[in-house]
């Protein structure tokens, strides 16, 4: 905070209030915060109906609870008033809901409010041994139920059918749930990047992208297969082993001191070398950790350099309207003198 | 848009988002935002890899596309400006993410940005034939997986399998997924409000309070039952009977013209005459709907009136520290004449 010139720190529920302080929950429209200060002890300010859990899974023992139909300003007022916060710099996360944001300001209107993008992020973009622990959990969860279900696609299956066996798997293995909307796009809908999954049946001869992560320790696993029901024609195959080669060379690219930009170009210049760079519609990957998507973008542009500890996903991908499109996605920890790939399911195409 | 003195509606990926354009995806990093302008066309810009599916699922065919690495915000100022909204009156909505509200505010430092918390929440309130049949089709979904599951429950079966067994259930008949996440809280456990699931496994003598729902057509159900495996305590049965007649009060109490808060008083008055008051440690219900939390909040204070086609949740609960808790919840409708629960699964202490 010194860094960064704060006096505190202002937060709602999100991965950056578990990453600190241990307490999670979804974000909620009720007012539920946490106030690290260098001027105080830090903080909870909670809802009665929260009290409890807060206790119960945080180190901080300063839990102060507003009741329903009470005056929480008034309260929220007093506590920044205490720790002597009404006209100071405090930091808060860039994915507060406006909503809260608009309480901070009626509350403390002297305050001068700095965004932490970058504060926390950063911090959270270095694991450490136990988090990688948890996301190697995550990520053979997710493994698992893929070796599980796969070979039990067949046609007449619904899409929605597959997603609900592989969270099963996952959940009954002690997954919290997914990651994300579990992706299912058989056919034509693969060539829908973020389609998730609906009741079209898988036919013979379709090409289905299975884009899966399960949530473990609160830490996120993302990974994804292209599978061929049948027989693929040859461009599914030719598709397939252009998106497999860019994949690779992505991940042989990375190392601590390269710049996140050098893996996506590693991997758009594959993909464009081959006549197919205008169907590569995405980055070539995300931070991936307590949140799906989080620093570091595998970006063009964006210069930050690789270090180890880092966990981020190479998901190059084709996507051929009306056609259909392919996606291989690992995560990867950056080491010492590489990466390691969390999962180790083989990406060749799978025909089943 | 009129009536609020707005000249147009901004909005990024959220409930809202789906409701007046179709296209549905969750919160996003990177910008994609609709506006809808009384001085022009609808408008989508969106990121490349979201374009196939903003034309599939959007009325709105008007969609520019930014690619990644190019300056979205040039676009961005090039399209508010050929609305004429660089310094017009925008509507925003109050869960937007801080970082979108500062693109916004860099783009446009001349616009007067107002906080559409009530514009969008009240239209959404009530709901339409179409949106309670989804809403009857999710709560169903729910219900049959209650009803197939609970048999199952047993000693030593862990949280999270039973979790896993109910969401299977309700995926694999075509949910979309969970509206929230799954609460499977057993023994001691069942006095926190918001627990999740975790690995402990149930033993005999113990209430579980099992609150799930299912998503369909992005419409959530919110469903909670408390049961007793083996054999439940005179206290145990006690505390259930009085949340039981709480809940049935309260559901008795709705109808059109009622204030939210009247209903809040019922269930509450009911509690604390058995001398309970302290434990119940939440308002009685919440809207539902394509958020899992919504207008209106049945709660101390909330002077609205209630009208027909509003949707939320009775759910009393007492929660004994240490002890377990009990907590009844089923979403209702109201109609002409008084509310219709979405769900008919026996509210009776279940005794497995």
């Amino acid at each position: 905070m010194k860094e960064q010139d704060v006096d505190a720190l202002c937060l709602f529920p999100s991965a950056d209030m578990y990453y600190l302080t241990g307490f999670w929950t979804d974000p909620l429209e009720r007012p539920l915060l946490c106030i690290l200060s260098r001027l105080g002890e830090p903080l909870f300010i909670v809802p009665k109906l929260y009290e409890e859990q807060v206790r119960k899974t945080s180190w901080i023992k300063n839990v102060r609870v507003w009741t329903e139909g009470s005056k929480m300003t008034t309260q929220l007022k007093e506590s920044l008033e205490d720790y002597r916060l009404l006209d100071a710099d405090i930091a808060i996360p860039d994915r507060l809901w406006l909503r809260h944001y608009r309480l901070l300001l009626e509350v403390a209107p002297k305050a001068r409010f700095k965004f932490t993008s970058e504060l926390l992020g950063r911090m959270r973009m270095i694991k450490s041994q136990q988090e990688i622990e948890l996301m190697m959990k995550a990520a053979n969860l997710t493994e698992e139920a893929l070796e599980a279900v796969i070979p039990e696609c067949r046609e007449g299956m619904k899409e929605f059918e597959l997603a609900a066996r592989l969270e099963y798997e996952m959940r009954s293995k002690g997954a919290e749930g997914t990651a994300f909307e579990t992706i299912i796009a058989s056919g034509p809908n693969s060539s829908l990047p973020h389609y998730s999954s609906g009741d079209r049946k898988i036919i013979y001869d379709d090409l289905v992208t299975i884009d899966v992560g399960a949530r473990f320790g609160r830490y996120c696993s993302d990974f994804t297969r292209t599978v061929a029901i049948g027989k693929p024609n040859s461009k599914m195959k030719q598709i397939h082993s252009i998106v497999l080669k860019a994949q690779k060379e992505a991940l042989n690219a990375v190392r601590p001191n390269v710049t996140a930009e050098a893996i996506d170009i590693v991997a758009k210049r594959i993909i464009k070398e081959e006549g197919y760079g205008e169907y590569f519609l995405h980055r070539t990957g995300h931070g991936v950790g307590l949140d799906i998507h989080e620093l570091p973008y595998i970006s063009e542009g964006n210069q930050i350099k690789l270090e180890p500890g880092m966990t981020f996903s190479i998901e190059p991908g084709i996507y051929l309207p009306g056609e259909f499109g392919v996606r291989i996605e690992d995560v990867v920890v950056v080491t010492e003198d590489g990466c390691r790939p969390l999962t180790k399911y083989p990406a060749d195409l799978d025909v089943i």
